[in-house]
Formats: structure tokens, C-alpha cells, sequence
């Protein structure tokens, strides 16, 4: 098996890839992606082209090292009906986001870019996983956001942690649900790159 | 918030509650499983019976220490077309188990048991989320099976380990996967004992 970089510092990601055994070097990139989101308001095309310009800024600097790797790069974002659903600002914000995402399902959408250091071909995809939430009371919101743990998530929530006493459901990729979509990884390298990570 | 026991030695489960920040005691349960799986072949039935068998233990010693807890006990199985499928004996169980789930759908199904160390109310429910691998061969299978995951697993895979790279959907509560439903548990102490974990 090559080397394989992972252009993420999420340390969600990381885990991912520690659980299943793979070795990895973690990559740090610099992107300006507040740009990207000024320019691009589709959100299956934000996140493919975020994660593009992360394996392709990592894949330049892998080359200035003379490093030959397997480049992946990934982004996530919350969706629902079309518009990207973003951070909170404060407690008030993050009732107002938590409030629209009880009782309807909201999708999470990472793009994943897939690249190797001296090979021009890149591939670009995306997963998407829908989430439902438990029907929620204004208190109930509010309790939650009292733990703070809506600081710094897209959407004001994290599923692995206190919100996944009211995520009462998801359907799809669940890895991609932490930001990998490892399914689509593992077969976007098995048919583009021919390798088989197993 | 009153003090809750975990009435189980799962590693999985204890890491859920943590990751929820809920504090919590596990105690270790002694219940001749085996004696419930040759009595029970329903799956659901069986889950919860064993559930059910764990915190009562767990319960009985809590009164002997005059301890107050909820008390919350569990028992995750894997089924496939009604049947339960155990775990491998050796790698070739391991490939016929694998063979059998791949191309189709099966449950991971936790039962659910909560009560309290003075209180005769017992609530046994249970949860269920479908797991659709991605269409492997033969030899992606047998790839797998070398990786050791297949041991000491119901169905001869772990979710979060090496197995994240073909399983490509799930439908339902993603902490289940794990071995314990999040929101039903929720639901449970909110609607049944009074409790908001929040």
C-alpha cells in the first residue's frame, strides 16, 4: 500500500482512519474557504471544490518534498432544503438553527477529492447522509445548548457526543457522518487508483 | 440528575455515555447468556430478555449496597432474514457469515432495559438500524478475513474498525450501531421516569 495523506486536521477524521487500521500522515493546508463560500452557494459543488483545493494545495507541497502519496482531502457541511446551514454566532443563533432542524430531516454533506502526488487525475465526490432529529421542546433545546457543545459545529450540534440523545435517526454513509466517507474512499481508490485498502 | 449504572462491560457503550458527558458506574453482570439463546430464537424477543436479566442483576446488587441508580442494561445483536447471526468460530464461519451479508440488508438489533434500584417499574423496548455493505468479492472478503476484525464479533465485522470501508449505508439510530440506542433512552427516562438527560 502507498502512503497516504490526509489533507485534514479534524481530528474526527483522523480517528476514523486510526480505527480502521490504516496509516496515514495528517497534512495541514491552507485554503481560504470563506472565499469559496462567498462564490459558491450549491452545496454538493462547495464541498467537492473545498476539498479540491485542499488535495491540491497538499499535493504541491507533497511534490516540493519529493513525497509520493495517496492525497485524500475532505469537507463537510449541514444542509437543509438547498441552503447550507452554517456555525453559530451565539446562543440565540444556535436556538434559531437547532429550532429549523427539529422535525425535519437535514442532510450532511462532505465532498471528498482523491489525488496522488505525481498523478494528474483527480477525483472528486461527495456523500450525503440525512439526520432526524427527536421532536425537541423550546426547553429542551435550550438545555442542550446550555452544555455549550453547539460552539464551533456546523449546524450547532455534535452527533457523537450530548446531541446523540436526540438523533433519532440517520440513513447513509455513517462514517461520512463523522466527515470521512469511507465506502466512497475505499472505492474510488480500488477503481481510479488501483489499490485495495482492505 | 440522579446516578446512573451502566450495566455492562462494553467498552462501546461505556464511550457513548462519555463521549455524551453523562457520569456514570458501570457494573459487571453474570448472566448465563447462552441458557437465554437456546430458550429464545426471536431476535427481539431475545434482546430484550437479556436486557432485561442484566439489570435486574445489575439492580438486586445495587440494593444490596443500598445504592439509588438508574439502572440501564443492553444486549446488541446481529439478524439477517429473522435469523441471528452469532460469531465466527473460525475464518471460513467468518466468510460464510460475510458472504451471506453482503449484497443484502441486515438489522443490528439492541435491546433496552431501564429501571431504578427502588423502583418495580422496568421498561424493556428496543431498536433497530439496517447496515447495507457495498458488493465485495471473494477475495475483498477473504482480505478482510486476514485482517483478524472478523474475531470474537457478532457477524465477523466491527462497524468502526477496518469493516467502515465497505459498509456503505445504514437506516436508522447510529449509536444503536454501537450497541446502545441513544434516543430511546432518552425517551425512555423523559417519558417513563421523569428524567431529561439534557
Amino acid at each position: 500500500m502507498k502512503n497516504i495523506v490526509l489533507a485534514s486536521k479534524s481530528l474526527d477524521r483522523g480517528e476514523i482512519f486510526k480505527r480502521a487500521n490504516i496509516p496515514f500522515e495528517v497534512m495541514v493546508t491552507n485554503i481560504d474557504e470563506d472565499e469559496y463560500k462567498k462564490e459558491i452557494s450549491n452545496p454538493i459543488e462547495l464541498v467537492k471544490q473545498l476539498a479540491n483545493a485542499k488535495a491540491l494545495n497538499a499535493k504541491k507541497k507533497l511534490a516540493q518534498e519529493n513525497k509520493e502519496a495517496i492525497i485524500v482531502a475532505a469537507d463537510t457541511i449541514v444542509e437543509l432544503d438547498g441552503v447550507i446551514i452554517g456555525k453559530a454566532n451565539d446562543e440565540e443563533h444556535a436556538f434559531r438553527i437547532l429550532k429549523k432542524l427539529v422535525g425535519k430531516p437535514h442532510n450532511l454533506i462532505t465532498g471528498i477529492a482523491v489525488t496522488e502526488t505525481y498523478n494528474p487525475k483527480i477525483i472528486l465526490d461527495h456523500d450525503s447522509t440525512s439526520v432526524t432529529f427527536l421532536d425537541l421542546t423550546d426547553k429542551e433545546i435550550w438545555d442542550y445548548i446550555a452544555s455549550g457543545e453547539w460552539q464551533g459545529r456546523a449546524g450547532a450540534y455534535s452527533i457523537r457526543e450530548k446531541a446523540s440523545l436526540f438523533i433519532e435517526a440517520i440513513q447513509g454513509s455513517s462514517s461520512n457522518v463523522i466527515g470521512l466517507p469511507m465506502s466512497k474512499f475505499y472505492q474510488i481508490l480500488k477503481k481510479e487508483f488501483n489499490q485495495i485498502l482492505l
